[in-house]
């Protein structure tokens, strides 16, 4: 970990205007909410239409380079989707697309790539309060602006592979039929994101209402008011048709166990937290 | 009902190429994912950025004009969300520039609105193979185009504000402090999204393994293989300090009982679904 909180620099697109109480640009806390997530939303501006493409994919913060890194060093995003191949034809075209118009260094326009938003957000629980407007929901959602290319070393590739496969279920990699074949690695999109900006809000807490409803006795013994924590839940593992192996291994279901826990006090943490001093508005 | 399932146009931008199989047109399919997600994510093109703008908001699929619509009808998206303004800012400067630029007629182009693309994800499970190439997630997802103006009509606000209200938790309206002031109705931002097209992409059912892989007893013997459910579940209610209603009511205690039972049911049906015919990839 470094020896201090590393930040985002707040750029004009990443900086939260609205209920900016709320913002983080902790590259901790902003990397902790991608790695955590199932997937994240990867957005882009397609030339060809109005409305900017949105993939959800599964990506994994990381350094190839310098592999032990913690959560809360500077890290590119590993990116592995299921529609990649319309995600990376775009970014190599974006790429060339720039070389050609700008005659610059080759190299460097290159390493650019295709410009994404990646979004990932946890919803934490319903706040219900007095008034209907004040209605909201515990969450944590992160956003990374960065630049997204194709990974083509092979060993980059295995490595970033391993990474977003141990993202899902820890250890799994090691667990699973190795190396993967020529031809799977081939078919396979693996994308890296050179962040340049992010930024996280967060919404924890008990609902906030109004003096003038609060002062309301009659309003106040008829309206339920509280937090419903949310949390993603894994059910008991069902082995597939093909499955030989006769016990459910110990480290799948440990991480069934650990993760749901692990997500429920999360989710009863953040609704026990400090509300917050600003009125909530919605 | 309509006595046949509508399907939104195939158009270039919303045509589902990779996994096409995967694909579905259906309005029934498409808003039924929208209105069943906590939140949807919400992109546009930033003219200042590179970067689109990726917001998390609240949306529910509605018709003020026939509010008796059936989900699988032609309906618009409502949405509110937490950092509303900067988005209706950008439409109306939008539809105003479009007013501005072509001279045309000027309530026709403030009906355009500010282009938006929806995305909305449930993940059903994660799916294990023997190869760690083939591991995936069984999802739904589903995405939507449209054009996005603000709600200026106080009876359509409220009107979408109790669809939205309701859509987070049903009868949640009626049982809250009515109606909203007007102070709390004009902070509140409501966007009416006339969607252009669509599409869904959903995977379900077990992992699928190459005979290469299948036809080794060793590695069967080795490598867990199947699906590990997933769904988003709701823990028992957490009164507010300020609550005075000492029993949870019966609509909301109700409502966590049956989500988490209906959310369970779905997770463990996508993974008993047959195995779509085409290898996986990824």
């Amino acid at each position: 970990m470094p020896s201090y909180e590393l930040e985002y620099p707040k750029q004009p697109f990443s900086t939260v205007n609205r209920y900016n109480n709320r913002a983080s640009y902790s590259l901790q806390q902003i990397h902790q909410i991608i790695n955590t997530t199932h997937f994240v939303n990867v957005s882009f501006t397609d030339p060809t239409s109005p409305f900017p493409v949105t993939i959800p994919m599964i990506g994994q913060m990381g350094s190839f380079t310098r592999p032990s890194a913690d959560t809360g060093d500077v890290l590119d995003l590993y990116l592995h989707g299921y529609i990649s191949s319309r995600l990376l034809n775009t970014s190599r075209s974006s790429s060339n697309n720039n070389t050609d118009s700008n005659g610059g260094d080759q190299e460097k326009e290159k390493e650019e790539g295709l410009a994404i938003t990646v979004s990932a957000t946890h919803v934490d629980g319903l706040v219900l309060s007095l008034t209907p407007n004040s209605h909201s929901y515990n969450y944590r959602s992160a956003v990374l602006f960065g630049r997204a290319v194709p990974v083509t070393d092979p060993a980059e590739r295995l490595w970033a592979m391993e990474l977003i496969t141990n993202g899902v279920v820890p250890d799994r990699w090691r667990q699973s039929r190795l190396p993967p074949t020529a031809g799977e690695q081939a078919s396979t999109g693996v994308l890296r994101v050179a962040v340049a900006a992010g930024s996280a809000k967060i919404r924890s807490g008990m609902p906030s209402d109004d003096r003038h409803d609060l002062d309301d006795a009659e309003l106040r013994a008829r309206v339920w008011t509280g937090v419903v924590p949310a949390w993603s839940h894994f059910g008991e593992p069902l082995p597939a048709p093909d499955n030989r192996v006769a016990a459910l291994p110990e480290y799948l279901g440990g991480f069934v166990r650990d993760s749901n826990e692990v997500a429920r006090e999360k989710a009863l943490e953040q609704a026990a937290k400090t509300m917050r001093p600003k009125k909530e508005e919605s």
